[in-house]
């Protein structure tokens, strides 16, 4: 194998691969990633890919192919070297003895490599469902659902975001930890195939989507069928098995007759949920939210050690009402709504769900539980 | 107690003295700070001021004190609130039962306070032997000397820098942990009293010193005794106790005859350093450096997970040589100084430590023991 490629590419490939590699303790050759060399007329082509068995990464990327081949070498290690290599071109060859050689100008990074047969392989397979959706609506869409998803193994069905094909072309994605729980639906384009009812993708394969979708601006394919999905951004394919398991029917839990609306500032509600649970010093953060005619006020606990308050202005023209919540679940859900300086939320009685809405978007929601409060 | 204080000189004069206020699971009442309100012609002051037990900062700030007053409270709970407030003014006050209620606009942050009397509290004392030099300078005695000291306790003595006044209006500053030394001499004014021959700061202290500092861009004045150094920069001072021991003889480890010099980019050297030493997963990090005419040639340990070779331009007329060294030890020192854009390196042999000098800072050395390397 010998070619040179741009260290920027290999850098920025390798800073998305790299995370999936690291947990790996118990299998060490997860800690490689595989390095493939292509000829291709004009040049040539250069395949990084990585997987945790769960989720696999790859991307292609142009490069100087003068012989091709392939290598499977420390993910971690290429990344922290060939960072800080002055030169523009990363030049990479190997020899017989499985030696992989990196040269950035004068720097020189030598590395054993492992049998390429060893590592996982992953085909990625046709998948009979798909649609595409442009990369930065695609992005919301993680972003808006995934912090709800639960993070503790209690129940497997809910540690992922259910995704849903219906209406002919619209997505639906929800996720719900019990407590709260966030839905969007988004138009999607190209939508073919008999879908299966609903898939649970991963919350942690949401996350890496992420990642890789901060590389990419254009339309994204997604497809899957019961087991898998597979996410097709340009070059660069990302491929997860899928959480199995039924998710519960949320239809009910979604609040249908709040009559008493506040639309409050995002900023500076964010702001005061951070000012009053500084407080409590429990993972539950629980404050006390008062509704007065266009006024807004979060209590802390009045504890031993302290207590806080902050008022904010609101548009509020509904009953005197006091409601209790955990301060984190409000500041996740108000934290991904970046799309809106305003956030309107939908509340009935003190022991009724709260439901957050962003004005001009009817394709998202979030409904958090209150908790009981007693000063 | 009742008064109004600009916010941005609260929080600034809590994120220098809350450090302090830390580690106090053992001692709660040492997670607490004073704030004294004092009235004084044109409005007043307030005075924060914190310890634990070994430094002691201080700080006055101009304020609206309506009444004055003490309390004692948690300085991470202020700090962390107060600092999240959005108005620029912030009310105190306190009531008979020692409530303190802290006013950012519509935010509010109530504390219990403690019993000011059970606080240790310190007086500086005026002490007999003291100088006055300008932020700048005393920054940098600080950092190019603070790095080389001992952090683990196995040498008291060498937990801290050793600081000399001499020849009339000198400083000295040497520190040292046996593996290598930083020395920096620089000038001081209005020097006065009889000073004991050495003392020997705290490392803790000295880092203490160089956060005040950031603040002050003016002269300094620090003053001493056998068992204490106060620092007296604009309104704020630190005051802390020393260490007390014999600092050894360091004269005799500096080298003097060392004939073969090397002129490199300090940038360049860091960069090779981290791409080297990024290999080894020890917290030696052995490097071999192969001098050659006008090149300087770094190589990790040839291991079975691999290796790495630098090389770079420098300016050398010697004979070739090898010698190793910890490439932490290196980068440190390298990392410091920030007054030059070259670095001129003195060696001998291969067994003879190596000394770093700035060019045109005649006032700074450091030396770097070597390590036998065998490959």
């Amino acid at each position: 194998m010998k070619l040179s490629i741009e260290k920027n590419l290999l850098v920025n490939a390798l800073q998305v691969i790299t995370p999936l590699t690291d947990k790996s303790s118990s299998k060490p050759i997860l800690s490689n990633f595989l390095l493939e060399a292509k000829l291709k007329e004009g040049g040539g082509v250069v395949k990084l890919s990585a997987t945790d068995y769960e989720i696999s990464i790859s991307g292609e990327f142009p490069a100087k192919v003068e012989e091709p081949g392939v290598a499977c070498i420390s993910a971690r290690k290429v990344l922290e070297v060939c960072r800080e290599f002055s030169s523009e071109e990363v030049r990479i060859s190997s020899d017989e003895q499985l030696w992989v050689t990196l040269e950035g100008g004068p720097s020189r990074l030598r590395l054993p490599s492992v049998e390429v047969g060893l590592y996982p392989h992953m085909d990625p397979p046709e998948l009979p469902n798909r649609f595409t959706m442009n990369s930065r609506e695609l992005r919301q869409c993680i972003e808006l659902t995934t912090f709800a998803a639960m993070t503790n193994e209690t129940r497997k069905n809910l540690m992922g975001v259910c995704l849903r094909l219906s209406n002919g072309n619209s997505t639906q994605w929800v996720a719900t930890d019990g407590h709260r729980l966030a839905q969007v639906t988004r138009e999607a384009k190209d939508v073919q195939g008999e879908s299966p009812p609903e898939i649970i993708v991963p919350r942690k394969a949401m996350m890496e989507m992420l990642r890789v979708l901060e590389h990419h601006d254009e339309a994204v394919e997604v497809s899957f069928d019961e087991r898998h999905l597979l996410m097709t951004a340009g070059k660069t394919l990302l491929m997860t098995r899928l959480i199995e398991g039924k998710f519960p029917n949320v239809e009910q839990v979604i609040p249908k007759d709040s009559d008493r609306t506040v639309l409050v500032n995002r900023e500076r509600m964010i702001n005061a949920l951070k000012i009053v649970s500084f407080m409590s010093q429990d993972k539950i953060k629980p404050v006390k939210m008062t509704l007065e005619p266009d006024l807004l006020r979060l209590e802390s606990e009045r504890a031993e050690f302290g207590d806080v308050l902050d008022e904010l202005p609101v548009e509020y023209a509904g009953e005197n009402m006091k409601i209790g919540f955990n301060a984190r679940y409000l500041l996740d859900v108000f934290s991904v709504i970046q799309q809106s300086p305003e956030v309107k939320m939908k509340l009935k009685g003190s022991l009724n769900p709260c439901l957050i809405e962003i004005p001009n978007d009817s394709g998202f929601l979030s409904v958090v539980m209150p908790l009981r409060i007693e000063w």
